[in-house]
């Protein structure tokens, strides 16, 4: 029997998952397994209710005996008093309405509260948003800008993978004015476990997807619109990027290079200095010095967040780049970190394993 | 900063790595980093030294701050009491045999006392051992067969991955005598990391390893002395095999295959029962039940060994899987779980991490 | 546009493809492109009817215009005189039977007419067979061994990948009686691209399938009968073998390991000699001398087999391995070469490209 | 024995690959196996002299008997009317000077003679030109947009990987004015063969390279000034590009995604149909339509650069894609393109195979 003896189980959280087969869920499952402060209550899945977790997830065998079930928001709030949403766009709306007004903490790891204007989903998402009006209470969950908002908030909206990749590197400089708001080109490269664990599709099957590097969704990507939202707010001013996203084959990892013209002279020193001032405290950004570049492998496993800056002297440009797994800060460790926050407790609780090396 | 709060460092082992910039020593490493027994304090590495650690290893950066040094025994005895050798083989005899006079506890992730007689040294490992006498004393380290005398040891050997794969796997049969001691085969299927992060050699480079799958050192690999010297032990004759492994384009992860002649009849009920019997109560090895079988995946990353057995009746011989992580069990989960052992500590302390998935 | 010019089209073979949107079929149609001797006439596929292979297939973009439509046997018959069969196992037979008929020539890819004994497709492939008395007219496609038969043949069986790895390396010892015909264990390891293109199977979705590595269908496999029956003809005896097939982390590629207990003693370079002898004028079986090992990476794209064995001699027993292309000389290349032989072409028309490396 | 029969020597051009045991040079000596109007007829390397190639390269035994030798100009001479040079940055300079003297056709594919100004060899590759004279002569073999030059000329420098990516998308738009010529962002994607075959680091073992992503060489990559310099040709004015390259974990494949803000209103069908027209006669650049978009996948093993585009509207930026084989229109395969051109050969002899797909 694996777990931690002598702990008190009366102070901790009772958390559930829903959708917690799913890649994003399970790590959230993986990641509350060693925490202090809280522990896994419930678990839903649609596709695999009726059975254990550990038999459905071979890693989890032997040691997580969660019984799956069907979620219904009406005897979840029975069963925990904090909510994760990782069952995909649009399928957490009516759940997390009910639950919030039950008084239950809820956090949505897809895009369904990520965005303040309601006509942005028809648009991005193709659906129609039913509860409007908490996309207005709803806090956007980057941890290192929106820290005091999280830690009041009922309902916080993790950032997707890619947008937490680009607004961690350029926010920095964004927010001084140090780059140009025109002409931002993003460019992100995703691993493959980003497409999620269901979606079986040909572009997945591994004859297809090894040795292949390609684009997709080019400036089409619904990644798009809260990256511009929360540049616009941290600008002052409207911003607008040009995002394209590719897949290339990794399982987990995100590699985001953003590039925008500087608006005054600058060197790689003073772009570090930036970066090093904005994130000092933050534990899960590692700004790293002039002459070295952030890996997705040194992040692999873990919800830390390497960024670093060069500057393209020639061009006038600033290339601000960062790695990330995107089911660690880009999504399950994030969450977690903003689980922390909502709830009072240290903001690295359950998540200081490093990386998984090599 | 990372890291627990309100323990009590007094309590902890004071532990030492020596060649801890390799594969195993930095995973014994990222291990330590949450024992709640164990703290490191001393960290060694010849190609390293002078250099900080968490700069060396990109993933440990601005959460590992150990200074590397160069090993001397002398001046190490000062800074440990628990002793882990991941340097490569031959390199750890004489360090080991100074700290165990000076009262340390010793474990060797490499080959060095692993073997009982000293003449297959020069033979499998290409190097006369210089402190025969404390091979005798030393205990091979498979944790869920040599746990008692694990316990009372000062100096245990580590198994090498592919030993422990195949050991796992067959042993509980060759205990009981259902299958027979001649005409066992045993293949392994290992993941690159094996071979060490130090030995760039063109067989390991990207473009050569990706996409090809090869067998190497066919009927000649350093693991079969031990695992002829630990199968003869528990079967109580002398047994042979006839060992070869495989390299596959992945990182992380071992499948050894054993196939031996059923002594008598049997069904695949009847050898899950025997299996999960044999390891009822051995926390890191997990026996699958008849139509699972085991794979690396699952694995990953921890310590977990899944084995199964499948009867071919057609041609009665039974086949025995096992999958662990080659970093994992293979080498570094084995070592802390052994340590845990020879001091007392919850035999999973720091182990309990589940699989990364996926 | 590209082309051979200067060819006189009216003397080439015109051949039919059914199923050519999988992969063996596809690689056909990639061998047939640059066949002096051939010419793709018509291209079947129940999938892609109605549209250009050249735009369901990315790679055949701009130079494969062929419209692909729904197989019919009696259409088919008055547009190609040679059929290859890549649809699946329990598919081709009936299309088959209409053709041969007809007087055309065939080719199955899949299994349909590999076992002799029509009791075993329901034991092995949960089919009926319903055109038994073409099993017996059918010749096995093992290019090497069955050459004389091949040719006079006008339904061809083409082997399964995993049977032409083990036969290859296996039948030469066996026909001169120098292993024992029990106890014979094979081992295969596989490139996913074997699973097929169609089958899009959670274990095959790019992030569980790599870094991973796992054996299915132990001592269950449907190459199995095909193995001891071509093995029980060349060595004029019944022979049973312990099959074990395992998935590894590639696209193509597939690594065969032989184990047999020897008859008699015998060096590596006796084995080799063997080897070698047996092979000389094999265009496509490379024989490696004794301390090289076959490769997969070797082999890629190509219609190679490589071969070499190896003495255990503290075992007594031989070791045998092979790597090919599973959908080179593992289906498609094998199938041309098939079609070569059957039609009185040079063996290697249309195979003659290296291998693609790295 | 594999070979085309029936085919007369004497009327083939003798070619000599210098440096043919690295990756693009045994590519040259792959694709000229099957060229029918040259020959191989000396092969090259200083690491290999002595050897024979078919053993060095597992991938070409049995089939290429060439003996390996040191390369000496003069000798040479002797040797071959057609010079490809393999052998890495500043090594071909001389000897290409000496073979140009004796009246030699000479072709590199590295980049000493890519650049036309000579002060940025020492900037961008460290080291200084010995014969700044030929770099005026010297062709910059783009094919498709050279053509005439490069038929015509005794000394073609092949573009490099990432510039010919670049390139081929780009060069169509800037030439009709309709993306501005300043804030262009190019990302490439390589596959790791790109960083050769001997230099065996640290970053491209297995374990480091599987399951990272990276940029490297951030705004400082050699590439850079040819891009410039092409580019600034196109256009008609000075073109400066901000460029990052990144290591994927693939063996071959570049992708390349270039941004850059159109100058006037514009559609996906106008971009295609610009391209499509630029391309009309360009056997190996294949333009996708709207809707589709370039992978490495689909152009594997062959001389196609798939290239399409995108309108951002929202951003008014054009995005241009292109996926090519590194060392396929990369490298290897763009250098026997040329060699066709400079010889008066169909410029697709030798190059018609399609991709290897999976």
């Amino acid at each position: 029997m694996i777990g931690r003896t002598g702990e008190s189980a009366q102070a901790k959280l009772s958390v559930a998952v829903v959708g917690c087969t799913g890649y994003s869920g399970a790590e959230v499952v993986r990641l509350l397994f060693n925490h202090q402060r809280a522990v896994l209550s419930a678990a839903y899945s649609s596709s695999g209710a009726g059975q254990v977790l550990g038999l459905v997830l071979g890693s989890m065998r032997n040691i997580e005996f969660s019984k799956l079930e069907e979620f219904e928001p009406a005897r979840a709030a029975e069963k925990a008093d904090f909510f994760f949403f990782a069952g995909g766009h649009g399928r957490a709306m009516s759940g997390v309405a009910q639950l919030i007004e039950r008084g239950k903490k809820c956090l949505d790891i897809g895009a369904d509260f990520r965005l303040k204007d309601p006509r942005q989903y028809p648009e991005w998402y193709k659906f129609d948003h039913t509860v409007p009006a908490l996309l207005e209470e709803a806090v956007y969950g980057l941890s290192e800008w929106n820290r005091a908002e999280i830690k009041k908030a009922r309902l916080v909206a993790n950032p997707g993978c890619y947008a937490t990749g680009a607004l961690l590197a350029l926010c920095p400089f964004l927010e001084k004015h140090l780059v140009a708001t025109e002409g931002i080109v993003v460019n992100g490269m995703s691993g493959i476990s980003g497409a999620g664990r269901t979606a079986l599709e040909l572009a997945y099957h591994f004859p297809e997807a090894s040795e292949n590097i390609r684009a997709y969704r080019v400036a089409q990507h619904q990644h798009t619109p809260e990256m511009e939202q929360e540049l616009s707010k941290v600008a002052g001013e409207a911003v607008k990027v040009s995002f394209v996203p590719h897949v290339v084959p990794a399982s987990r990892g995100l590699l985001t290079t953003v590039s925008a013209r500087l608006t005054e002279t600058m060197n790689d020193d003073d772009a570090f200095d930036l970066l090093y001032g904005r994130y000092s405290g933050a534990t899960f950004v590692r700004v790293l010095p002039p002459g070295n570049l952030p890996e997705t492998k040194n992040v692999r496993g873990s919800n830390f967040c390497d960024v670093a800056a060069k500057v393209d002297g020639r061009t006038q440009r600033l290339l601000m780049i960062s790695a990330l797994d995107n089911l660690g800060k880009g999504a399950a460790g994030q969450a977690v970190q903003n689980m922390n926050l909502m709830s009072g407790f240290d903001e690295a609780e359950g998540l200081w394993t490093p990386p998984l090396y090599p």
